[in-house]
């Protein structure tokens, strides 16, 4: 059976030791976000995670969201309601909202850290209150002021939920060919008409009204994602003095049948004439909705990591105590009847590339929500532009990177218990199927891929990675005289300086054949990954080591490190050697050489 | 809706113009085995198997084996049965086999090229006739005559199917530590009492008896697998004149709820003193074991390349149909809306990649069947050892590489339906679910690793990996003033030398420290994997370019084998790097330094 216990310990670490977290709220003037608080917020994060939702992760999903024909009701699995309003009631999820939404004002860094708990313990669940937080960015960002007034508060107070209602079925990724109508109608109002397709948390009843964001084509709109507008469209409509009236005209038309987070509400959503308000200017729909993506993908991203460490716990505990074989070097257990699985160096490959990958992509992670706070509080305008231009460029790693990781966390932990893995009952199977959607939803691994290498680096003259580069050079030069970090320190210079040249290399390519960024996307952003990875490692090592923390706390800290320099970083040789060979063995082939199908 | 049509094409490419099979099976004495034949015996299982079993594959998956508590008895999936009767009725089942056995003789090969059909149309059905083959063959080679006699004929008509129990709950790796016991009755006979798990096909109604060849334990067992031995138990009781009698006391006990293959029974055996006869030698029971698994072990490296197949042929489909975006070098079909996805080069890494791996890997597979041919019927003494060297090394690499590339291989595939992948109507989740228990069953891919490294490769001074090396020299030299083969010869013969002093390397440091070997293991087998690749596209080019077939045949061997040279073979890189890392990365973290849990 699995468990879950919330890694506190280095949660603590990454906030406090290396991002230096209590300065830095202080600085930002988060004066609630003290040391003493922020603990308390996690302890009760992990108790509530712990104890009401990962109990309620298997049901989620063998049985899952059912969905009612007669009345388009979809009904969530038994207890996601009754967790849903604990949540409410314990304010968390206004937690990093701004006060006067009613939210308590949290740094982001702390939503990020709450996040990946949530989606530890139940993945599923947790998308129900996760895309309220895009809702509430469009609308304080584009809504007029009576918008935010009517809607901000239910949303951030969780007695509403959101939703981002952008694919169809006909178009995920190019949203220019979205055929979803809206057409003025009386009082300002606009009547929305179209279908919308894997809308998460599209219909349920664990709130009840449902704010609908929906892309649309207004009747002069040009052609193509020029042509796109932003819609409020409630569930249960709102006047602009905040009475909630009669049902709207829209309707939930099925729910998918998934290979995974079954628990969670994929809906078909049917807008027929459905009253709305547009949200912004006319045709400038796409703005608002990446600004609702990108809020979102750093979240997927934290699904893929609590994901990780959820199947990373289970795995470890079944290497300990399952007993098959002996070391080759001889028993280790002698007084056992075999050798546990961990003494074997193939299962510790294994266990260890999850945890480099995990604590490594954690201070990722949750580096790229500091960032968000820093833009948004610092009182120095140069810093809170740099840090937008690097979250900004982080946003595509993390997702891509934590979620890919995830696909072989998931897999290693489970290869872990054999073909005990591949039965229900241990619930490792599940952590593999939930996985495998977050390499998908909000824009796949090619399309992260082609944002961060087009919009985050070609595009900006690799603005982000400048700052990161400088980032690092500054850490190093911190510690050039620290016997204890050059191992890790010059073959980290190295590497960044590898990229750099790497980088000019594709663009000058880019430059002259426009596919050539496609052709090195997914290789580049993989590669940037690991090298991001590495620098944290070498500041995990370094902070451990200033830290007052357990020889044997500092000593993993470094054997991990140590394990991740030498046995995963070489991927990036590979990926390096893909993006070298340029576009030409990618493009050579004609379509109809593929194969007869 | 997912479809499926036999690669013929590519089949007949690999058995004639790459392996020279008309010439090799008229050496080996297989007269029957022309031509007309064989091309015969294709275009029946194609027609088979695209026709009765693909239709079935679905609803294997969504109606799954049924078990009934009251009575013990397994329900495979609705149409099952009927289509074990055609295929029963077609001589499938024997196509191998002993003509003294009943069975038609034919080359190992060609049971090679039907057994990716049966896979890639119903993976979970293919279990079913799957198994009896490792009964089989540990009959023939251990069993005596009366047992030859009466099982045989049976099993390898289909008319009774056969199983392998050998893992019980608390042992699967290392099967010294079995409970299982035999205990001697009257008339030579044994009483066997224990339980066995993940039992594949272990109850079902195809047929009306079941053959369970079973590891268990005598009385005067020595410890540990030295004490094992194999006994015959069948279903329903069998005397020695081949009587049918009484039901044996053996129950299926549950079905195992998995992560896929559905349709398959994987089931709990509860043996209470069921009646059996002992096989082969008193405590030798773990040499006939490893006849069944050598002989399974192939299989399902050949249903990962089945699964990647059928996974491919529908992406592909899909990333020409689906309209989305235009190429970023301008519109390449500028009469339709959007361009189809085929023209991103992100896709088209993603189908190339698929591409090389089944193209190439069908061949790794082809051959290692091949071999068994030789080993068996060839007249030269020598050349039937070497190529039982040769096919015992093949085989874990077989195995684990093309499983492993089958979780890569459907990974991609879904991947290119976007977010439609992860739904169930596609099919394309449901090759996701069923890859992944091939790199668990039949020992995980780091067992594989482990045979080869040990057993296939310290223990033999490395002679499987001379022999291979050999007719890659050989090769090489034929081709020295070939233009046109230049630009993979080269490489390949540069990284053949580099696996040769790499293997060199690790058994060195392998003498002083037997780690070595575990953690080198599993990066050792892939490095190994793509190499043996390497070799194979660098033949197919070879082969092509020596054949009638059109010049865009030719051309795309060319072009995909440039595309694997480029961009998988550099994997070798990342690989090397890991393994010359060397055992204290993944030994010097200590147990309690994984963490917490």
């Amino acid at each position: 059976m699995s468990t879950y216990k919330a890694p506190l310990d280095d949660l603590r670490f990454g906030l406090y030791d290396v991002l230096g977290a209590e300065a830095l709220f202080a600085r930002l003037g988060h004066a609630d976000a003290n040391r003493e608080l922020v603990d308390a917020v996690l302890d009760e994060a992990a108790r509530f995670t712990e104890t009401v939702l990962a109990p309620l992760n298997r049901v989620g999903d063998e049985i899952g969201c059912s969905y009612d024909k007669a009345t388009g009701n979809v009904t969530p699995p038994p207890g996601f309601k009754q967790a849903f309003d604990q949540f409410v009631e314990g304010g968390w999820t206004g937690l990093t909202n701004a006060p006067e939404h009613g939210g308590q004002g949290m740094p982001a860094l702390l939503g990020g850290v709450l996040t990946e708990m949530v989606d530890s313990a139940n993945l599923a669940w947790g998308n129900f209150p996760m895309l309220s937080h895009g809702a509430v960015k469009a609308l304080e960002t584009y809504g007029e002021d009576w918008q935010k007034d009517v809607f901000l508060k239910p949303l951030v107070a969780g007695t509403w939920t959101g939703t981002m209602c952008l694919t169809e079925p006909h178009c995920g990724t190019d949203l220019g060919l979205i055929k979803t109508r809206a057409e003025p109608i009386a009082d300002g109002k606009y009547a929305i008409t179209g279908t919308k397709i894997f809308i998460t948390a599209g219909e349920h009843d664990l709130v009840p009204n449902i704010v609908h964001l929906v892309l649309a084509k207004l009747p002069d709109a040009p052609p193509g994602a020029k042509g796109i507008s932003l819609f409020v469209v409630p569930k249960f409509k709102v006047a602009r003095d905040g009475t909630v009236g009669e049902r709207n005209a829209v309707r939930c038309g099925a729910i998918e049948h998934k290979m995974g987070i079954h628990g969670s509400a994929t809906c078909v959503m049917n807008f027929d004439g459905a009253e709305g308000y547009l949200v912004g200017q006319p045709h400038k729909g796409l703005q608002a909705m990446f600004v609702m993506m990108n809020s979102a993908r750093l979240g997927v991203g934290v699904q893929g990591l609590g994901l990780s460490e959820r199947a990373y716990q289970n795995a470890l505990r079944y290497a300990r105590e399952r007993l098959q074989s002996r070391s080759l070097s001889g028993p280790k257990y002698p007084d056992k009847p075999a050798d546990p699985l961990i003494v074997q160096p193939d299962v510790r490959r294994m266990l260890l590339t999850q945890k480099a990958l995990i604590e490594g992509g954690r201070l990722l992670s949750l580096h790229a929500y500091s960032l968000l706070d820093v833009a948004e509080k610092s009182s120095d305008a140069g810093e809170r532009a740099q840090a937008e231009t690097l979250v900004s460029w982080l946003t595509p790693i993390s997702k891509a990177c934590l979620t890919e990781w995830s696909i072989e966390n998931t897999y290693n932990a489970l290869q872990c218990f054999g073909g005990h893995g591949y039965i229900h009952e241990h619930g490792m199977e599940q952590y593999a199927r939930d996985a495998r959607i977050t390499t998908l939803y909000e824009g796949t691994t090619g399309i992260q891929s082609l944002d961060l290498i087009g919009r985050k680096t070609a595009a900006t003259q690799g603005a982000g990675l400048k700052l990161f580069l400088a980032d690092v050079e500054t850490f190093a030069k911190q510690h050039e005289g620290d016997a204890a970090l050059a191992e890790f320190i010059a073959p980290l210079r190295a590497k960044c300086a590898e990229w750099g040249k790497l980088t000019q290399d594709v663009l000058q390519r880019a430059a002259a054949n426009p596919e050539e960024l496609g052709a090195a996307s997914t290789d580049y952003l993989l590669y940037s990954g690991y090298v991001v990875l590495a620098y944290w490692w070498a500041r995990s090592v370094a902070a451990a080591n200033a830290s007052q923390r357990p020889q044997a706390f500092k000593d993993a800290k470094r054997d991990t490190a140590r394990f991740y320099f030498a046995r995963v970083l070489p991927r990036t040789l590979a990926h390096k050697a893909a993006i070298d060979a340029g576009a030409d063995p990618l493009m050579a082939l004609p379509d109809a050489g593929f194969g007869p199908q």
